[in-house]
Formats: C-alpha cells, structure tokens, sequence
C-alpha cells in the first residue's frame, strides 16, 4: 500500500473536483479540510464526512496547519488567492493544483512564490457533465488519466510526491509533460472536442430529432453539457494552442467537404481508411 | 405476443445488419433463408443456426417461395438486384430493406417494380464498428430505432407490417417518416457525426496522445471506425442534404472560433450555455 507524506492536506475550491478528492483522501486516512467560498459548501461536506472540518474564508491557522495544500480553483482566482495567502503556508508545505491548463498558471505561481513551499502543478483528466461538491465521486479517477507537469524549478522529490498522489487517488495512469506539451495536447483532446459538440448542438435546432437520435450522436454530444463559466476561462487561457487545434480540424473537415462535392469516392475511402487505423491505436481503451 | 404475417422470410444480403435480422427472426420462429455473394456466408450462417438455408446465388425458386424478401445490400446494388430478380417474386410479396439512405432508393425501386409486389421501405438506425455475419448480433436493435419511410404509393396494409416488423425485431422506438424528412435527418445524425469523427481522427497524427487519452475523445472518435466502402456510398448519395449539414457545422464552428480569437468571454459563454440547454432534451436517453 502507497503512503504520501504530508499527511494533513488542505483543499482548496470544493466543487467536484476538490470534493472527489477529499473523498478519495478521507477514506485513505487522510486529515482533510477545506476552504470554500460558501458555508454551505462546508457543512454539505462535513455532514456527508467528505472532509473532516473547514471554513468559508482563508483562515491563517487552517492554512498554516496544513502539510499539502490542493488547488481546485478556476484559473482565474487561483494565482491570486496565492499571492494573498501564502504568507500563512506551513513551511516546507507542498501546494498541487487541479487546473486543466498549465502555462498560465504554473510559471506565474512559481514565480511568485515563498521559496520555503514548493509548487507542483498537476492536472487530473477526470471529471463529469455535473459540478459541485453534492456530484463529488472518487470513482471518476478510476478510468482516468493524471499528469504531472514539472517545470526546471521543482525538485524531483516534488515530481515523485505529485505521482505518488495520483497514484492513492487511484488513476489509471499517472505520466508527466511539460506545461507545453500538456496544453498543446489537451487543446486537441479535450477543449476542441468540446467545441466540436458544442459546435454540433447550436448550428441548428435541432430538439425535434431527438426521437431519432443514435448512440453515436449521444456519445459525440454529451459533452456538449459543459460548465460555461469554467470552460469559456479554460478555452481562452489556452487561446494559441486551441485555436491552432481548431485550425488543423476545420481545414481538414473542409478537405472532406470538397471530397464529397467533387464526388471523390477514392478520395473519401482514403480519409475514412487513415480514421480506421488510427482509431484503432485508441481502441480497445487500455483498462 | 405480436405476429406478423408473411412468415417464410428472404434475407438478401447476409453482412452485419442481414444477419442481425436473421437472428432475431429465426428465433421468433420464422423461416429464414438468405442469398449472399459468397457461399462461404452461407455456410457460416447455416451452421451457426442463423438461417434454415440459402444460396450464394439470385436462385428463382429460392426468392419464389418467399413470403416477405428483406434488402440488406449496399445502395448501389440494391436497385440493380430489384431490376434484374423481380420476375421472381412471389405475386403479392411484402419487400422491405435496411437502406440507411432513403430518397435515391425507394422511388426507383417503387417505379420499377411489378405492381403485384410491394415495397415498404425502413431504416434500422442500428450497427457497430465491425461488420460480417460473424458480427451478427440482434442485441443492437434494443436500443435503437427503427424508422418506416412510407411513399404516396405505400399501402397503409404494407406500413402496418413494417412496423410491426420493427416491432417484433425488438426495436425500441419505431416511427414514420417521410423519405426527405429521414435523409436530412440522417445526414446531421449521423453522416455528419461522421465527418467530424473522420476528420478528428485525421487532421494530425495523434498516435502518441492516446496515452492521455480520456472517455470523452473516445466517445467522440468511436464510429472513426468506419467501414469505407459502403460510408462512401452513402455519404454520396446522400451529397445535397450531407454538404448542407456540413456547412451549416463548419459555419458554426467558425464562429466559435472567432469569438474566441476576440477573447469574447461573453459570446463563448453563451454558446455554451445553449448547448448544454439542448443537449438537455437528448439526455437521459429515453430507455
């Protein structure tokens, strides 16, 4: 059995995100708190012994107390409620992050931070068309992807405590990228996917079809239900690598426009051919 | 129990969708015979108890002692097949077929055909990303629908069996439409969900992100798996109503794109707040 140190951990933000991990945590034996932005964010969670105590403000003596302190904040606040908190951090404390960007996050705090704490930002790719700390669920991490993504500044003790922390959590995989790598690749996977379905459910009206809709359109579709606060934050904080990505899928999606218009069977074969080889890389999903 | 009349059954065409019905049929007590292109089907089919019997040949008086012959062949051959075997029908047999596009089909086939047959034409909105008797599997047709696209030349007699048809096979929802109403309703369903599938898969080598891999690209990229030959076809046949689609998707997106090249936090907000409002009515699916 795996055992991180930094026993007593702080989570920061508790939505679904920050409450998955507290119920994972907890149940491993963990001394969780929180700091959330409500009260009754706390008192859901502590009467559903999802963490064991917490506050609705930035306690110093909370803040102070805690050995590993976990962001689950929208990017937006999350460099900020650093620069205004951390003179409380415990020395030696050890800070992560849930943020599903890194360039813009990572460098900045650790610019801006205490040398006494260290920063290891890491992003885990689980989540749910629902939010809040009530859809809290430890099992999305079962099936799901977490990468640590290190800079030159973080130390390999750092690096190994972050893959240790995603591997309790009970993630499939635990890998590492560089903040680079990390967006480039989750502006292709994962944000222009999400404009793709959001593309696909507001180009028409298209309600009277649900009496005729497939698998293949629910599955492409039901990430089209999507947190627009936070993924509007998300697809702007990561503009270059996203709109590259979108780029890339439109010019192509044309190409297949011109295909079928010019009536290229051949040619419409080959693309299909290309999509059938490499979708088999992805498929069966490695469990 | 429901029961439909016409009980000594034709398959003609004997892949995936052919054999599916085969299955289903044979079970229900009804006899089953099927023509394929190769004898090997055949004998595969037979032994696997998927049909009573059948030929690798248009046989005369294997199609003459059909009471109800059921087209499961690509489009392009499908009329060609009609043209050439008909003087072989059963005077007053019920044709039917699983034709995923509609309007290039049931007209020729209703102008050309002996008035003393008819043919109702429908659309199982079921398959898989494999194909072959072997894959046959009448499972698929639980959660899927089944839609019966009647002609002013349809008999309501002819409607009322292939409802029931559908009925019987185990569909879960069955519905009428018109031939125009089905294809434009295909060509965004389906077809375009297609595209989009195609084209993400290859817009760029993604080969070495499948380890980063989650649910929701795996959900969007599943029917990447495409079987070329008869996707083509369809997507051709199917040309004015698929480009429109694709255009008013590729119009769309592109807006996405410039509401995020303008940083218009607003804009993108909005469109997402649409999405998840219309995905609404898609989710849960109605089971």
């Amino acid at each position: 059995m795996e055992w991180i140190s930094k026993s007593n951990i702080l989570i920061v933000g508790l939505g679904l995100m920050g409450g998955s991990y507290a119920m994972a945590l907890r149940r491993l034996g963990y001394h969780v708190t929180a700091i959330a932005r409500r009260q009754e964010t706390i008192d859901y969670a502590v009467a559903h012994e999802i963490i064991d105590g917490g506050l609705a403000e930035p306690d110093p003596e909370l803040i102070g107390s805690a050995d590993a302190v976990i962001f689950a904040l929208y990017p937006g606040v999350f460099v900020d409620w650093v620069r205004d908190n951390q003179q409380h951090f415990k020395p030696g404390a050890m800070l992560t992050d849930v943020t599903g960007i890194k360039r813009c996050i990572v460098y900045d705090i650790q610019e801006l931070l205490r040398p006494d704490v260290e920063f290891i930002a890491a992003h885990p790719m689980a989540g749910k068309e629902v939010y809040g700390v009530e859809n809290s669920d430890d099992r999305i991490f079962h099936n799901a992807n977490y990468i640590v993504t290190p800079t030159k500044r973080n130390t390999p003790q750092a690096v190994e405590w972050c893959k240790s922390l995603g591997r309790i959590l009970g993630f499939r995989k635990v890998s590492v990228l560089s903040p680079e790598e990390h967006d480039e690749m989750i502006g292709f996977l994962s944000q222009l996917t999400h404009c793709i379905a959001v593309a696909l459910m507001t180009c028409s009206d298209n309600r009277h079809l649900v009496d005729y809709t497939g698998d293949s359109f629910r599955d492409l579709t039901r990430i089209a239900r999507i947190n627009d606060g936070m993924w509007s934050e998300l697809f702007l904080k990561n503009k270059d690598a996203l709109l590259r990505q979108m780029d890339l899928f439109a010019g192509e999606f044309q190409q297949i426009r011109e295909l079928l218009a010019a009536e290229d069977r051949e040619g419409l074969r080959e693309k299909m051919r290309l999509s059938t080889q490499r979708r088999a890389y992805f498929n069966p999903a490695p469990r």
